[in-house]
């Protein structure tokens, strides 16, 4: 019987053939705490009468959002889930690795057909990998640590063609900021966008990852990217599994069917204050910036780091005026960017590298903005308020286009640097 | 007629012959002003009716203790400093270069013979470069910014000899420790430690800095290192300036000669609560430590990280359980040891090495401690709750202890690494 992948994922795990709008309980392969929303987790789970996890070598925790950390209480949070990840052994990445997303796909714990859910929105990443991964409360991540199981409603699917060839210095951030504008903040809703086609296969991981990142921007459950060759490259190179065919099938029965093609597509910005107010970096050009922050789960990258430089080139200097945060997704990545002296390029042109973490992104005590200042982000997220005052303004975009504003001290377009 | 090295600093910059206890009206020839204490500089000096500087020149505007902001009015402080800088003319290193004590001193803004103030009880350092240097108040400050001038009492001086040479793995940072345990916290109170010796004139800048940095932690008004060829070196590469003689008189009035040779000087380590309240490691090896931070004004320089690099040597990985956090002092710091493979080394090894920032030092929002925990840290003072919660524990070391310490989790001496 014909089926998405979203189908085909439940069906496996659930050993029996379910589709879109049932709502089952799920085995979970993995499930992903931080430093912010673990700590409630936990008490969730004490508070159902839970003594052990049901498996702790399905469980990864480690801190990101508020290290090395920002205030006291947050020092205490720490301090509670290192005990409980030693009372219960788990292993716990700390603060050592980096952003949780790219911490889990880059250890090799997410590969395609698992289910995966994550106390933080972003969980969704993992689709990069084939995996159905997606964010839950802490509430639900309680009774995951107890269980291993937990309740889903079966999504439907949107199927989302991607083909064609991105032009110079355009790439994946710049697509699925154009189709978060096409789609909308709420138009997947509860759905898994399920990204195949010519322009897809043709991405790296690193794309893959920032678009899979983006889903729940749309309101989606989960962002799959259908497996392929370079999927499982990066998957068995992590851990030991055989690879297997998973794709949606032509005849499934999805909710729409969305064709793409990007050969023409310009730099694209999210203006203030939502993710859906996409434009053509055109429309924007000469828009001041104060601070750029090229960084996150959704840009972090060791090729996100790499495409600014190559943008920033052998320029001096960024712009006066502008401060340059730069902070790689994860330990292995600041290493792989180091050593090709691309961190060296950064700070001599006048950035804050930083390590491994969440940064500006989510708005906690690091790199916040004042009232009538402007960022621009390669993160996720411009809500009003974000990234400090509720008066500041964020725009997001590609790590090209970041570049290239940190260079002209104003939103500029990366083709024309 | 004789005099301490003070005395003819202060009568050089008064025109007339000056002695210890005499209260004169002295030109200031550079004024340091940072993001925290800057602000209230600035609205004193309005209230003055200040509306021009009297010198932008002699003005040093730097962001180095919120840096990149870590609350929205820190990042309004921020657009009030760079507001001021620009209607004043004043050149603004803005958070681009690194924490303000290493930034006056590798910039040249600090010679042989001047008088410095700054909004920092750290200023002191700048006696280094052979300046009387030393922190003063806000309030203080917006008369300096208004007039170019301050009310200084003459210091009476302590002549401290330094003799001997260092033992492996021991150096500036554990001398001027011993010194702080031997005078006590309130024992050169409103005075000038004078510097000089054999040990001294061997001691590279990075060491003497150490030295006279924590001269304030003795109550010292400033501690000034005899200006020498080292000195010389240093300050005329950075600016156009023509050698002259400044020593102390042997027949001049001291309060106080001390002398110490440090050729038997174990490695020291000041424990809870109070900087000078100084150990020998051997003391206090094996306490646990769940932090340790190398950087700071006082020990975040090129040659502090080469030492603790040195310690770790072919180590792979800092001990378990154990957060090392690493800040070099400044932009050209941290390109120095980039460039020299240290901060991969310990990027690789653990730590997390974040852009030049006082960081962990003043525990505003970086690196805070939970009740209970324990910090080994390079700076330079380890008052209750100066790291965070008033239950954690604060020792100090030397960059060398501190890498020794990370290594094996505990307080551990470097001479047996």
């Amino acid at each position: 019987m014909s089926a998405t992948i979203a189908e085909k994922i439940f069906s496996e795990r659930c050993g029996r053939p379910v589709r879109a709008g049932e709502v089952v309980m799920a085995p979970v392969d993995a499930a992903m705490i931080h430093d912010i929303t673990g700590p409630l987790a936990v008490r969730v789970f004490r508070e159902m009468g839970g003594e052990r996890v049901y498996d702790p070598e399905r469980i990864i925790m480690l801190f990101d959002h508020q290290v090395p950390a920002d205030s006291i209480p947050a020092a205490e949070n720490h301090v509670f889930m290192r005990q409980f990840a030693k009372e219960q052994g788990i292993h716990n990445y700390d603060l050592l690795e980096g952003v949780c997303h790219q911490v889990v796909m880059e250890k090799g714990r997410a590969a395609p057909g698992e289910i995966i859910v994550g106390t933080d929105s972003h969980t969704c990443t993992y689709g990069a990998a084939g995996a159905f991964a997606t964010g839950i409360g802490s509430t639900d991540m309680g009774f995951v640590l107890k269980f291993g199981a937990l309740y889903f409603r079966v999504p439907e699917s949107i199927r989302v063609e991607v083909d064609g060839k991105f032009g110079r210095r355009v790439g994946a951030k710049d697509f699925i900021l154009s189709l978060a504008g096409d789609i909308g903040a709420d138009g997947a809703t509860y759905m898994a966008l399920e990204f195949a086609g010519s322009a897809m296969r043709e991405m790296d991981m690193a794309g893959r990852m920032t678009c899979a990142n983006m889903a729940i921007e749309m309101g989606a459950k989960a962002g799959i990217v259908q497996p392929d060759a370079i999927t499982w490259e990066y998957v068995t190179a992590r851990r030991a599994i055989e690879p297997f065919d998973l794709a949606g099938d032509d005849d499934a029965v999805y909710r729409d069917r969305r064709h793409y093609d990007v050969t023409d597509l310009a730099p694209q910005v999210a203006v203030p204050h939502n993710v859906d107010n996409v434009v053509d970096v055109t429309k924007v050009a000469g828009t001041r910036v104060d601070q750029v922050f090229i960084g996150s789960c959704t840009n972090g990258r060791y090729e996100d780091l790499a495409e600014a430089a190559e943008v920033l080139g052998t320029s001096d200097r960024f712009a006066d005026g502008v401060r340059v945060i730069v902070i790689p997704a994860s330990r292995t990545e600041y290493l792989k960017a180091l050593r090709a002296g691309i961190i060296e390029r950064f700070v001599e042109a006048g950035a804050l590298v930083e390590a491994p973490c969440c940064g500006p992104c989510m708005g906690g005590a690091f790199g916040l903005l004042a009232p009538g200042e402007v960022s621009l982000s390669t993160s996720n997220r411009n809500f009003r308020g974000r990234q400090g005052s509720t008066q500041a303004q964020v725009y997001l975009s590609s790590p090209a286009t970041a570049a290239a504003s940190a260079l002209y001290g104003e939103i500029t377009d990366p083709r024309e640097v």
